[in-house]
């Protein structure tokens, strides 16, 4: 009998089918004797339409009363699913995030959990009941509703399981695990069985939007094990074990390639090397609230002049330049300002490569044999990512994946 | 400086333009130098979409997880009220039920408040907040969401006015005040620019439906100033005030006339006039949960046999029926079974009747000069209520309501 946090996002309780549907799948891994905590978001569209309600409104409403308002989303699944449960004979309790003691700091709209009395909901599970919690919110120590801002649901799945000592946090999404790349980009992605922490981290923050990065440091932090699975169809899904557990287990050299056309780059040319030139160059930018991605510099062989080079978001790419053109320049004592829009990101990212050389020649001979050149590079101990065309990045996805064995039925070529 | 709780209802905040309005008005009483609590109700048609979604997966809902679900509609309110007053400049604060310290009993759907913990509430205040507080829920000693019964924000009105100590609790609804009697039957009806707490409950039990009964009684028991207003145009609206104090003011006779049209009248006839009879007649009635309103009986001149009358919601006329033909007619020995749906109660109220005689009479005369049959009568301190054939209803209101000089420019006749 083990103990299971199964969370269901916005989509998976998006109407009363689905919340139907997650109340059977409830009842099954009750039925074959587990505990079941459910940790469930807002009904896909509910947030949204509240959020349009309170800018008719307030154009910049104040961060306790959109806590006080977004927060119902969930408690209205709650109750919904609760009432489901109730229907197939299975008990069942509901909990908003206050009731459940997930005790958060008081930053509203992206608060921190800072701990959870599970005394309640373990009595309740030793009750044979199923505890369905609202994801997303807390309470601070005044009492004042707070959510731990968008999609935090999953971030209340793992701090859960992490409070319950559970045997797994099952994050439920209309996916069906982690894939190597994206499918619609390259057709022989296959689901992964297995991932590192370290790895999913990589993947996500290049743009795998499969889990929440949050959730999964988490998961990390407190040795949760974490399930990706489809709500929609059976399958295992794709397990995410911290990175110690996976060491024992042969090591695939590439986990997957994650890539992304929604960043800019913008250059520094024959900027006088003077000292604090990086901070002072990114210190204006940093100040605009613009988040900097990849970062190159060169130092001119003379060492006099150097080159800097960077990526932001797309959107912040006009921004950006502007500051550079207006502030940064005249403040260093000259440079030449470049900038291109049309580029793409390509990460590899495994664990394996720690312990392999030759994974960043071997992408870049792979690269250079389809023509792709590449236009920037940075690599840390289990990702290298490049910058290239963007009109080139979805046959260097598929180049990579070949190459580096990831293709379904394939072998790994190294 | 005057102490204002403010309700308004589901429609006064139906709209985003409708909570605009609420702020506004709220903001004016608050430049004006009043401290203002609003309490507020779901936007008009949330109840019902909320009650509708449950509705399609559980025929019979637990009444926790019915208050877990429908309380998230006031607490949409009071967020988006919230940020309207921030909108005008106005600083306010929010609180659900639960965290206003609204304590009430685990009866959920209908819980009775137990007390209320004002001090957060009364710093707010002091610190020129205007407090928003959702109406109709508290919480129960196990931190449990309840609700205190449909339409209950008024009831969280008076509550919250009578622990503060307010000056006024001021119910904002679709009418401009209470009425002689309904304007749509008769058009000489006019507003009142007071009532007694007496009065307004027979009125309202008698189906002028302007305020819940329950929060009537409240505000009698603890002596809270209730006004009606409306919240679509100004005006003193009507003020209902305890007894004592409406004594030394002069005393209209008739403060009002109540209608209805949805009873139904029974009658059994002859039955042996056995001890216990009424018992034994209405005992089976009230075991299948059917309300009896008004009761007569006569004893025949030998004493042998009686004659009973009594009157339930038209709804509860059938299963009636089957209750006295199969269960007490059998059990009491005999009598004759006579029914009558096509019936109406129209009944005087007012305070003034007590020091009067003659009213009854008076009215008796007025009816029989429109040559409208009395069936039934029934009288208490200050009421009198008549039972006669519907069809001859709006007749008789508009008959009464001329003859006791309610009527728009008239002079009390009496």
């Amino acid at each position: 009998m083990a103990l299971y946090v199964q969370k269901f996002g916005g989509t998976s309780v998006g109407s009363v089918e689905r919340i139907k549907a997650v109340a059977e799948k409830v009842k099954r891994d009750r039925d074959a004797g587990h505990r079941v905590v459910v940790v469930v978001s807002a009904m896909s569209g509910e947030t949204n339409r509240l959020i349009g309600l309170a800018s008719q409104i307030n154009e910049d409403p104040t961060p306790r009363e959109m806590d006080m308002l977004v927060s119902t989303g969930e408690q209205v699944t709650i109750s919904l699913l609760a009432m489901a449960l109730h229907q197939l004979g299975v008990p069942a309790t509901s909990y908003t995030g206050a009731q459940v003691g997930i005790r958060t700091d008081s930053a509203h709209t992206k608060a921190r959990i800072q701990r959870i009395e599970t005394d309640e909901l373990q009595e309740d599970l030793d009750d044979g009941q199923v505890v369905v919690v609202a994801g997303f919110q807390g309470v601070d120590e005044e009492g004042n509703i707070t959510t731990l801002g968008r999609g935090g649901s999953d971030t209340t799945g793992v701090a859960l399981a992490a409070a319950l000592n559970a045997d797994e946090c099952q994050i439920y999404t209309d996916v069906d695990g982690v894939y190597t790349t994206d499918p619609r980009v390259c057709s022989k992605a296959q689901r992964l069985e297995r991932i590192t922490v370290e790895e999913m981290l990589e993947l996500a923050s290049l743009g795998s939007k499969v889990l929440q990065i949050r959730a999964v440091e988490f998961a990390g932090k407190y040795n949760v094990p974490l399930r990706v699975l489809s709500s929609f169809e059976e399958g295992p899904g794709t397990l995410i074990v911290a990175d110690e557990e996976f060491e024992s287990m042969e090591e695939p050299l590439i986990s997957g390639i994650a890539f992304t056309a929604n960043e800019a780059k913008l250059t520094l040319l024959n900027t006088p090397d003077v000292p604090g030139v990086a901070s002072r160059i990114l210190g204006p930018i940093a100040d605009a609230n613009i988040e900097v991605d990849m970062i190159v510099q060169n130092v001119a062989p003379a060492g006099d002049y150097t080159d800097f080079t960077f990526t932001v978001a797309k959107g912040d790419y006009k921004q950006t330049m502007r500051i550079l053109q207006n502030d940064v320049i005249p403040a260093l004592g000259g440079g030449d300002l470049r900038g291109d829009e049309n580029i793409a990101k390509v990460s590899l990212v495994g664990v394996g490569m720690r312990s392999h050389a030759g994974v960043a020649s071997k992408m870049f001979r792979v690269l250079s044999e389809e023509n792709i050149n590449i236009r920037m590079v940075s690599t840390s101990e289990i990702k290298i990512s490049v910058v290239i065309d963007e009109k080139a990045m979805e046959l260097a996805v598929r180049a990579l994946h070949t190459a580096f064995g990831l293709d379904k039925d394939s072998i790994q070529s190294e």
